[in-house]
């Protein structure tokens, strides 16, 4: 993807200057804004600073921020001239050319856009004298100046070739504004572009900024239209990203660079209009059990109606069919640490026309490719890894016995026939840790393609809250994968870590699924009397048969259903769901989380 | 504490039903409001949860709540209807016969007053019925009625013996009610009081409501205020609480109860104006260290101008002393649990005229009381614990040889006359877990009787953001603590954890003690020369002075000074501050924070 500059501002990072460098550079970022902070809490000095981007290969673009400059009192002005031109000499050995001047918060500062222009001119003055420049950033909290066409407004009136704008997305988009307006200022005038995502909040600017900014493609902002608005003005400086999160600060910076350049590429690909090559459904969900307990997974499938219909050439790898419904079992002894659990997704294989193309670009989004161990004529599957090691395989959409990638041919068959009752993979629910679901979205939204389903949706589970949302892939069989996280998660009391994940499977009649899974002992979790009572007021017909079936029911309000049955949890991690959706329903049943988790509580309690 | 019927709502606590009960009845709440989704996950009819309440001595106050039920249109209404009679049908069983209605979120629902009494009005002629009656409560978010008034109105114009208010008090304050009003609604149409604090945020208020509601005495609203009026207008009914929050959803129910009837018996003290025993400054603070690494405590003391001037009698315990500042170390092996610190803040003794008044009433406020080990002739000090087990000692103001609490006398004098320089201790400094902040605020407020010194700071600190606040005793000589902790902090890049305590000494001459401890080889933190540079860019003078004895400063807005030196981390846990205020300073050097933060940083890892 393109030459286009990228940098960072050291402020996005955990850690101390020096890792906020170093994550930056392994990254593969252009060049950072070294944020004031930062410097102070180094003991290094401004020039050794500089030999350290040098040596890592990043450019300084930006000293940020010098704040409460300006339309001040003479006096207080004095001050400020005091505190820029020692920003100068800072500047001068860390050999950056360009400051950030953000709107004076200063109760002091005067409503006055002449004096602030005069100010700001005089301040350019003594820049250019340097061979600096500075960028002025309209605050979105700013005394006065809090919008960009009005800090655009004084640096036209200041006029001086010194002086120029810093767009901040943030700031632009927190305040309704319009970023078209972009165009009509001289390219010349555009010094420095920060950039910054967020979720649409209704809270003051201050806070929504300082706590909850994202990385862009995780939010809510379209911030293709704002690059794509400078583009046409010819702005080209960096693009450099400002985010102030609060789970950011504390992430371990490796990998927070890379999911930080991993959304300018993508940002890129979306401003170029590239085709993302097109996702058509889940092939197979991958699972992988402890030999242990695997029978749990594979009893259940059974009574679910799917068939093991194929066993692995060379590993201890089940095939299961239902229908369209395709899920591996692998055999895997769980590593004695810690975080080792005894039952888990571990790929989600999705159809495509050109699974190279997938791949390849998973990996210019800065996915690892992952090399499958295979014997000669087995089959080479694509694979990128996500953030949290799940595997994304990219199958044909039509596997055929000629291709290098016929996954299918890997498996010997069993000679039984797929099971019937399942058309296909309704979606995986995954449960990242809380600090770990940004990336995790991030990567379904580039790297997979996936696109939000609706708002997040806060589940008042039995342990506390836990925030789902639903990613999809267009189409008439989307990839559908949800997200759940509980939002606080600690001391020893909540159960649950890891949280459950689940593979639900579309069925056209969940009756008759529900019926033959209870025929053939599989104990369909039981939410209990409560809950049917509470439909029926709710005026929900045959509530009697959905609770001798132990469905569980979601009506929208459009009146699509979501009727769906639910396993135990299995192997102490995964569960199984049959889904059948009605009405043109597109949610994940988040209203029956809550009983549904109550209920897996008491049944693993009584295990 | 007062005979008045303290109750909690299922929805503040964590766990499935039969924990959140189980948990309300041993904190000794009277009864419970049944939370709707509480009762839908629980697979117990609710007679059976009538009679698990009934064994736990807990009366079920309240049923809630029923939503979208008035100012329907009538189809509309008849499905509210037929709602409306399950939930009577489950509140005759539950044996309750209040049951709240929130006014209408539905879309439908017409801004039509009589519409809504009306329809009100015939819903409670069929509670009556049945012996049941209505609390209609404001929601500040409701379709058209959402302040209390409005509700009160509504409830007035219907006139049904059946149809009362509920008033909650977030709901009232979040609109800014004026609880005044409260008077002149009969006591007989006040059926419900729902008692939740918060702190002041500008945002939207649903997500406030559902997300950051506190216990009162957490937050910022005058509950003491409302509950007079309420006194003032006759409602006899429950206190009961509605606490909606992040951290509470999640926590160990147990401890949880009891924090939230701690907060209830502090709001009727208060309401009581009972006096508060007085607090006069701290009488000295306990720091238990490994012996493998106490010399690291000790010889930073000493060079800080500690003497040890006594040893305990029978234990290893020394007494150091400088001016009026006391510290007592003690040594103790840590246990060989993950839990367990080399070095941690064990006691913090405060001075009060009447020591067993300030311990009895921390027992009334649900602190337990801590008896200490002694011998027969050693000082009995008064002592409760803080919910993380920190001894909070009360000690009388002028130890005398006669009192049975002469607590000096258990220390054999060294021979050594205390050092000079600090004057007392300035503050403590103790850093729980950010889940755990909450029940230590409460602690300080009601058990020790601290106030809030300004709102919360955001520290940038290098590991991510860390909250603190500043909590101190009125008086010429206050007790001052320090809560900080970080707002999140997960996975294994974060290091600190335990995060830092510290000891902060009151110096009348930071620079005089400085150079002592540094001529006596302590080598007090340096945060380094851009730190200086930046200072004397805001105008401040003789930086080379304050950086060669490594002295850090924050001025306030009104020019008032916080000049201090900082330690090592000592022990791997504990630093110690030398700390000389000025011109009227009142905080607690949170500016420096991030500086300070990475310069130990820097350090430990450098060790």
């Amino acid at each position: 993807m393109g030459g286009r500059r990228l940098g960072i501002a050291t402020a996005c990072l955990s850690g101390l200057l020096e890792d906020k460098l170093a994550a930056a550079a392994a990254a593969g970022f252009d060049g950072v804004e070294i944020f004031v902070p930062d410097l102070l809490g180094s003991p290094e000095s401004p020039a050794d600073i500089a030999r350290r981007c040098a040596d890592l290969g990043l450019a300084v673009d930006l000293y940020q921020p010098i704040r409460d400059v300006e339309a001040l009192p003479r006096d207080a002005f004095a001050a400020s001239l005091r505190r820029v031109e020692h920003a100068f000499d800072v500047m001068e050995q860390l050999g950056t050319t360009t400051a950030l001047i953000c709107s004076s918060v200063d109760p002091r500062a005067i409503d006055d856009d002449d004096l602030a222009a005069a100010q700001l001119a005089e301040v350019a003055d003594r820049a250019a004298d340097r061979g600096l420049r500075i960028a002025y950033e309209a605050l979105a909290w700013g005394r006065h100046v809090n919008t960009w066409d009005h800090s655009w407004r004084i640096v036209a009136r200041a006029d001086h070739p010194a002086l120029g704008l810093c767009v901040d997305s943030f700031h632009l988009y927190a305040r309704g504004g319009d970023p078209a307006g972009l165009r009509d200022v001289p390219a010349g005038k555009l010094f420095f572009l920060q950039l910054a995502d967020a979720p649409r909040l209704d809270m003051a600017v201050l806070p929504w900024s300082r706590h909850h900014r994202l990385f862009p493609g995780q939010g809510d902002f379209d911030l293709t239209a704002l690059v794509g608005h400078l583009d046409a003005a010819g702005y080209d400086g960096p693009w450099s990203l400002e985010v102030f999160n609060d789970v950011f600060r504390q992430a371990d910076p490796g990998p927070a660079a890379v999911d930080a350049r991993r959304s300018l590429l993508g940002l890129e690909e979306s401003l170029a209009g590239a085709a993302v090559p097109a996702v058509g459904g889940t092939a197979f969900v991958e699972l992988a059990v402890d030999p242990a307990t695997s029978a749990e997974v594979t009893d259940a499938l059974a009574a679910l109606g799917f068939a093991r219909t194929g066993a692995h050439r060379t590993k201890p790898v089940g095939l299961w069919e239902a229908g369209g419904a395709r899920v591996v079992v692998r055999e895997e002894v769980p590593l004695p640490d810690a975080g080792s659990v005894p039952a888990a997704v571990a790929a989600l294989a999705v159809r495509t026309p050109d699974p190279e193309a997938l791949a390849r670009r998973g990996v210019e989004l800065l996915a690892p490719r992952v090399p499958l161990p295979h014997a000669g004529d087995e089959a080479e599957l694509r694979a990128v890894a996500a953030p949290d090691g799940t595997l994304l395989f990219c199958c044909p959409e039509r596997p055929s016995p000629g291709g290098d990638d016929f996954w299918p041919g890997d498996f010997v068959s069993t000679g039984v026939r797929p099971g019937v009752g399942a058309t296909g993979i309704d979606h995986v629910a995954l449960s990242p840790p809380f600090d770990l679901v940004a990336e995790a979205e991030l990567f379904l939204r580039t790297v997979v393609g996936l696109a939000p389903v609706g708002e997040p949706t806060d589940i008042v589970a039995p342990f506390g809250l836990v925030r789902g949302r639903l990613f999809a892939s267009a189409g008439a069989e989307p990839v559908r994968v949800v997200l759940s996280s509980s939002l606080v998660r600690r001391g020893g009391w909540a159960p649950g870590v890891p949280a459950p994940q689940s593979v639900a499977f579309a069925v056209p009649d969940v009756l008759t699924v529900a019926r033959a899974a209870l025929d053939a002992g599989l104990p369909l979790l039981d939410v209990g009397p409560n809950y049917y009572a509470d439909l029926a007021a709710r005026g929900v017909a045959d509530v009697d048969v959905l609770a001798a079936h132990r469905v569980l029911l979601d009506v929208d309000a459009s009146g699509g259903q979501y009727r769906h049955v639910v396993t135990p949890v299995l192997g102490g991690r995964v569960f199984l769901e049959a889904v059948e959706r009605s009405g043109g329903y597109a949610g994940f049943g988040a209203a029956d989380a809550p009983v549904r988790m109550a209920a897996h509580r008491r049944s693993r309690a009584s295990v």
